[in-house]
């Protein structure tokens, strides 16, 4: 019955979209779209979107990789691959305990991606008729 | 000085994010994914990214091709290509006025690929001290 919460983590140097405002703001340097891109490049792939998906439907936002192998139908090599990628890209978090790793989402992380593709349209939609 | 609008266009059939709810509500799956992994590798690279923003940017929102490519230094061929791959995944329209074609961004399609990504974590944070 609790809602799932998701533990607030310092988000890794590696993380591409706080480099950035709106799409739709100013006009965006080389540089900035250079580093954004590597982080939608991240989230731009089925297996990797599913796992952040998995990782959030989890009860507390986090999820035994033990528990992400099944439903994506992969080899547990591949997995542990799209997990990397996502941790590298500062979009989930590793924890190690015992055996196994756990994985976090990084909400501020997916909140800046997110805000990057917002615009400000859905606002002016109501004023504008 | 006149704010720039956008226009509210159709969404084309190719929109991918209309699919799918936010990553943070049920475990996506694999046909969503599919789709919508499609639809950020059309965002996933600096050139498309820079694209997008220089569009949003122009005034009225819409950018004539003639006006892209000298700001992305890179050739016409190139620029035509990032651009046809945009419109084939619905963030941008393709309007031809003479000899030039014209393009302006689908708000409604960032703004579903925006909502994907967003996380209930900002709102929460707040009330969760």
């Amino acid at each position: 019955m609790a809602a799932p919460t998701v533990p607030v983590v310092p988000v890794p140097a590696g993380d591409g979209a706080a480099c950035c405002g709106p799409l739709t703001g100013e006009p965006l340097s080389a540089e900035a779209a250079a580093t954004l891109a590597r982080t939608f490049k991240a989230v731009a792939d089925p297996a990797r979107l599913r796992l952040l998906s998995l990782v959030a439907a989890h009860e507390g936002g986090e999820a035994c990789a033990c528990d992400l192998v099944e439903p994506l139908g992969l080899s547990q090599p591949t997995v542990s691959h799209h997990l990397k990628v996502l941790v590298q890209a500062g979009l989930l978090t590793r924890d190690k305990r015992g055996v196994w790793a756990y994985f976090a989402l990084v909400p501020e992380a997916l909140d800046a991606l997110s805000a990057v593709l917002a615009t400000p349209a859905r606002a002016l939609a109501g004023s504008a008729g």
